[in-house]
């Protein structure tokens, strides 16, 4: 990827509501696959961008999404 | 894909509102068929990018969609 | 069709809201054919791109869509 | 017409409000003749993009647009 | 014309109000006269865009317009 | 004129008030003179982009504009 | 000037709110000169651009003027 | 002045309010000077580009001002 | 400074609340000194653009200011 | 990384709520490891870009975050 | 710095709500120094462009600011 | 860094609530360390850019900012 570009991406703001919370990167390409976990514990924040390696993200655990088409929870 | 792009684009939110959501990833090109396919339990929360290997997405199971045009939920 | 842009044009989003709804892709070109058709039972979401193969989508069986010029359905 | 650009332009929504709702693509060009008919039965919808071959387009029939400009609707 | 742009540009949406509503093309250049002239019926809606050959439009009879700059009607 | 940009530019909408409204284009260049006049009857409505040989549109008789700064009608 | 430009340029809005009001093109450059001369009769609309010759306008009699800041009227 | 930009640039709307208001035009440059002088009489409106030559505008005598940043009055 | 934008660059509005407003504009570069002074009697309006020469601006005596970030005034 | 465009990227703003507040700065690129550890005590704020080192932040500890896509913090 | 952007970047008011307000340019660069001081009266106003050789201001003393971000005042 | 671009990137504003506030510009890098150290006391204004050489900014002690994603006080 293009150094120029990279840092100034779109992000999504990701507050874990419980311990656990499970953050996954799905591989970009012609196959889908885990890339990448990160553990989140209850009220623990993470800002992360799509990469050139990630086209996908899943979220596991009670969390609340701040995302460029609004907000969402799935402690609701 | 140009690599510069492929990080920046536009993407949706899907959330799961039972176990068992699929979300199905279709191929671009001039032969449409499946090339991946995401299984979400209730709560689980995707964020999927369109790719240069997927121009269209087919969610199964009752889920809350968050994109570009408003939200929509099959659970009403 | 350059790689670089295909993943990030617009989409539009389709619920089903019976079963058997069906969506037809037809051909760009100087010939308008179908040649693509999928089926969606009722509760199911398709987000579909248009293409450099598909310049004209058709939807028969009752529906609900989110566009760029807003929503509509055909269930009223 | 260049394949970069053609998947992304904008596009009209045409929902049928009976049978025979009959949409005409008229060629683009020094002539203007018609080029493509789609017929749509009640509830049908369709989204269609202006082409290359297509620079006007005439709905018969009662239908709803929706459009860059608005919604218009010839059943009022 | 470049092809690239013309399936982009915008247009103009003509709902006719009686019969035998006439939108005429008028030519683009040095000299401008009717190059094509299309009739509408009561209710049926014409979608145009100005091309290369058109640079202005005359409609004769009730009809309503949606343009960028708004609506209008001659019905009033 | 570059025919690529020539079909997009905006245009201003005059809808005749009365019979034998007026439009005359004047031409753009060093020397301002007619070079286009055109009649409209009561209720008509025309469509017009400025163009190379355009560069100011003088109005007689009642009408109303619909323009980017707004409307203005002259029957007030 | 580039024609590719000089048709998409902004442009103002004058009505006549008496006879004989006059609208006076200065010229562009480093003098500043009367270049052309346009009278408008009560009711008579002007829409005009700014060209490569003129960059200033000038304007006698009661008038209304649509433009890009708002609207004005010297007859209040 | 590239001919291509100068005939689309901002303008400012002077209404003078009184006989006798003054528009001077600055040079622009190292050096500051008057280069050019007009003179409005009550209820003469002038519009004015900015120009290669111009990079100020010096206004005597009651007048109403449209600018990009909103109206002043000196009248008040 | 390239011709082709000093023309269009944004301006700020000054009007003079009382006599013998001082206008300081101050020399873009390593050093910052004086360059230009313009003094403006009460009511009298000034619309100033920055310049290659000029990248502060510095206002003595009752006025009132239009700029980009709103209107400020030392009277209050 | 470029360095003209790296200074003017998007940036998150987070205000420790309590003492220890930690942001975690994880790599960009195949592997995502911690690669910078920041320490806020009660009441600091930190204003932090991404940068090509960085694609994704996580922060432990109570805070208030001001981001492109809104407020939110985790001592609700 | 080239010239041809210099003149249009963003600028900072400053308006002194008592005598020797002092506005302190900093250097841009790996060392942060003063490098020009300017010192306002009440009343006085300033608009400042940031530049080639600031990258941050200083201000002490009571004023009231208008930037992109909004007014704030330390006289509160 | 280009010239070009550095004097108009984003800013923030920083004021300080009480004697001794700190800002600390931290290294843009591989490596993230203390690069530049400002003092504000009580009243105090400081307006900042990111630079080449800063990615990140620390602020101890209270005080009220003003970003481009609202405001923030440490003070509350």
């Amino acid at each position: 990827m293009n150094e120029d570009r990279k840092a100034g991406e779109d992000y999504i703001v990701i507050k874990a509501l419980e311990n656990g919370v499970t953050i996954i990167g799905l591989t970009r390409g012609k196959e889908t696959k885990f890339h990448h976990t990160e553990k989140l514990d209850r009220g623990e924040i993470m800002i992360a961008q799509f990469t050139e390696h990630t086209s996908a993200v899943k979220i596991r655990g009670r969390a609340e999404l701040l995302t460029r088409h609004g907000r969402v929870s799935n402690a609701e």
